[in-house]
């Protein structure tokens, strides 16, 4: 490894893509300014050689109201000629599925934002209709990629060429859920409900019927029943069948954060602190996740940090468990997450740059 | 009965009262005014000879700003005086224990927005605390009261002189696994999962940390896990044993709403014409029950109507099903079903001033 | 007039005409469904003879979901064929600047919400930028269109072939402002300053960055600042010139309602007493406005009402007063207005149906 | 100066003591943690020794939810234990009265966040009703104290013992106005209007009847018209009359932020830039002011940052402006612009641990 890590963004106009800017913009370790990248720029935006990302992303302007980054048209030539080490695609995942090979190629490791490569089964990935489902070159990379969620697989992470960075979701289920079905202690015939709820930011930046303010304010909405994209994750990272657990996610008139309510029943009775010893146990090695001894997390604490806050209660037998598990679905639940891989992948402390 | 029924309320400074009092301002068969009356005035307002309600509840102002009810001093010589037939009681839960057996005596008609009179089992009735579960007048009262949920018990309401009107959450609840459980179709072993999401009203008027905008905005917190007081009236009006149902409320960040989101495994398979069926012949009779076809209600389409709004999704397997139920928490919740049994006790169309 | 007024409405997907449908469907003295008609209507949609309503706006739906009123494609033939008295536009203003002067040709009266026939000066239609600024037909249209605020224009309305219904910012400034310019209090040289804010009903129905639940939540913002269309109405109705009156209009994050505050210097100084007599006799026969005596109005209190709530403090001089002005921009800042016109123009009761 | 310079703050409860405590935490140049001190503290706090911060603000607990710091009964004994050298009051007025006077002799410099020694009229202080007006060491007090706004005072603040940290209102209209009444350009007999909007956070966190999410959220609400206690702070800081200025506050239902629009009218026709020109001279040296050139500010973009953002727009003559001023009232309107005060006073970079 070089002195001095150069790292890139693809895609930045989006919410997790300016957070990404945010963060690789102060990380300590990271001096120089990362480049970043648009897929597409129109002629006008071309003729002027890019865009001011503060024209984007306001709140990215720096004391002069002029911003330090540039979003500029992206090309594999620019990249090489900035030298660059580790590759941030924020991209849609059609567009991450064409050109993670080619970056792989061409040396660079990859932490991809996208869901174009993190299910391993083919019947998980049926839901994204990917056109390169037989391709050779895709099952290789596939092959290659490892899951992002450092509290689950820190040390190939470390390793990997290509990071598939987790899904909001899926992250605010998974780390809820999977130190409990780890342990033996879920009993999983009685299936696992996993009802989450998310803020706008969830839904893209693009202005659509969902995301206006009249359809989101005052309201509350259940979507994707029994088919959204982030199951495949959790069957495949908890290790369930599709009839072990049901999840539905439910839009939140709130801008950002993830709460999951999820609902286990266990083989054997617990108590407080048998189920507190699993958790602490799973994640003693993991500085992103906040126990909670007593109170339950709320949405409000972790958002604008990168921590998954956990907490549970137990029925008075000793049966049932209500986890409830918080996060920031533009951080932990995106590009938080992203540079906790990064931090692993540089062998650099987890949580550098993220509090 | 007489020409025209008289109506009276007690304690109408909260949320539910002032809805209360506005539905019987515009009630059509209601010509007079109701008489409001408050548990308790301090001395000014007292040598005042009561309060304008619309200084309390400016929402219900006429267009002088003045208002035309006006906030008494409770008495029980006064409410003989303007010979009520129908009292309603939107007093705390201990009150409406100690005046509803004196208010039977007087030979009125009650109908009880409290938590008081709802519960018949014992063990059930423990999370209130009642100074009283050895009193024979207790107990003979409570075995008069009927549940007042027209589409459980509407042939019991229509004779009832004590109505216990449901409670927000518990009405948002049983209407959408009553019907499914009475057909035989759950498999109770898998346990029933309600995940319910409450706007801040339900949290009450009184200033609290919990009802502070900085607390209630932005954000989304669970709270009473597995202990919250409307669960006895879910495991008695749906017949079920604590362990066949888990129940989790929560605080969303918007005035007004319930959206609960149950699931539940069915012991055979079924398909959407068996569920749809099932609801349809449950709530044949039942006019302020909306069954959603295709779309999954939200909580913006009940809001400011008496209507429970229910919809659902199947799995593909035909197995289990996630059943999506809004109400307003102050109408159908509360005041509007309070005023629902009021007609079904006179013998009016159901509806009457609740569309 | 026949026994029966038969009403009719254009344009109904927006949220001014879905208010709209909604009072015509409720209003005491219209007894059958008004007909509603789009402008456009897709292929699909025509194939299928129209739209359900309760489609577009679920909250218009019956108890059984389905609701009453469908959506026609317009023709004039078919506004014949129903006997329409009184269309209603809720068209984009180049429509309604199109088919007003057909439709008086065919006999109807029209009371039109959009901007097309508002102002009698060609300088300030300009911001319109409408084709037809040179013909004929336009400025004879023009000439029988009555401003429809019947706080100011109540005689001339009730015998209007036209009624052209005010802009929501422009109501809520003219009723704060008029009877005070009205009466010579104010000194005009000194300029007078409207802060108004309005939630986002008021930007429209389209998604748009500016409505995107992200932008517009957690925020305020300025905007069209000495260019808002409704400028011209505020210099035509309460008579000042264009360096008289500074109009800002501001973006908050709630569904619905306008608040205006209003800076005014007196030519010589006043009490409370003159300033709310003022009011009073300006407002004597106008049951839509409501004079706070003591507080001033708040949002919340005029919102899903037709009422204009005006209130104001003085300094200490008596030189200057800010005034609050609050009403629900879908209502009594469009819709309700309209409807209140239509009242009006039949001769009823200028409240009915708005109550 | 000793090498490492110690702080403290008294008074951390609040939501402004919240923030001082992160911002104090983080600060790149304060190695130590700030002791952290309650004016008050109960018997069974007091017997623990304390409270950890992190039970008051969750947000403030480490990755193990523990906290770092511990809220500690006050004594001038522990501080002076401690070497504290720059102190910290984010306690009520009266207490601030008090304490600084005795804070001096020990000889700490003081940051003080309230409102006790902001104003050098008594006039202006009659607002505050401080019982200590005739005495002769708040006299000498109050001539030692600066008013803590850099953007005015840098150099006096760089030698205070003594800074009265401004109010958050007072900042957003000092800065917007400041500017243009210094180069003369303002016709003050026309009056300057300033109509400014606050997030709840501004209200305090003590649970009342207007911060109850039900009086706050969808609402707008003026309030402290012509009354407010920012007031004072104006007159002295622009050097106006109280006939040269309305100032008007609104409760907005966002957590943080404000936004004030300003009117002024010139003496002398101005351009574009000839007004940019006064503000850039005005704001050279200030690393903390953005001026935006083209767009104006909106809350969303100054929130959770020290920066207040202004821009502006003139009327077609040049005669009048409108002037938008944002700034988070939390950060640059109050706990911010401490740390930038205690930078200043140190001769450290105006911006240090605030970007």
């Amino acid at each position: 490894m070089k002195d001095k890590v150069q790292t890139a963004i693809v895609g930045v106009t989006g919410y997790a893509g300016a957070e990404l800017a945010r963060l690789l913009l102060h990380h300590p370790r990271l001096k120089g300014l990362p480049p970043v990248f648009a897929g597409r720029l129109d002629d006008k935006d071309m003729a002027r050689g890019g865009v001011p990302l503060a024209e984007i992303h306001p709140q990215l302007a720096d004391s002069h109201g002029n911003g330090l980054l540039r979003l500029e048209p992206f090309s594999w030539e620019l990249l090489a000629e900035r030298g660059v080490d580790v590759l941030f695609l924020a991209t849609p995942h059609e567009q991450s599925r064409q050109w993670v090979p080619e970056a792989l190629l061409r040396g660079m490791r990859i932490i991809d934002l996208s869901g174009a490569w993190r299910l391993n089964e083919a019947a998980n990935r049926a839901v994204y209709a990917f056109d390169d489902h037989d391709s050779e070159q895709a099952a290789a990379t596939q092959a290659q990629a490892v899951y992002g969620m450092p509290e689950l697989h820190r040390a190939e992470i470390a390793k990997a060429r290509l990071v598939a960075n987790p899904g909001c979701y899926a992250t605010s289920v998974i780390l809820a859920v999977k130190p409990l079905v780890a342990a033996g202690l879920v009993n999983l015939n009685h299936g696992i409900v996993a009802d989450a709820k998310s803020g706008v930011s969830g839904a893209g930046k693009a202005p659509t019927a969902r995301t206006h303010f009249m359809y989101a304010a005052d309201n509350l909405s259940a979507y994707s029943v029994f088919s959204h994209r982030h199951t495949g994750e959790l069957l495949e990272q908890i290790g369930l069948s599709a009839e072990e657990i049901v999840f539905t996610p439910h839009l939140l008139p709130i801008p950002r954060g993830i709460l999951s309510t999820v609902y286990v029943q266990f083989r054997e009775p617990q108590t407080r602190a048998s189920i507190a010893h699993a958790y602490r146990e799973f994640f003693a090695a993991s500085p992103m996740v906040r126990l909670y001894e007593k109170a339950l997390p709320q949405i409000q604490h972790s958002v604008r940090t990168n921590y998954a806050d956990i907490g549970f209660q137990l029925d008075a037998a000793g049966s049932r468990a209500v986890v409830v598990s918080c996060l920031d679905n533009l951080l932990k639940g995106a590009s938080g997450q992203a540079v906790q891989n990064l931090n692993v992948m540089l062998g650099w402390p987890e949580s550098e740059g993220l509090e």
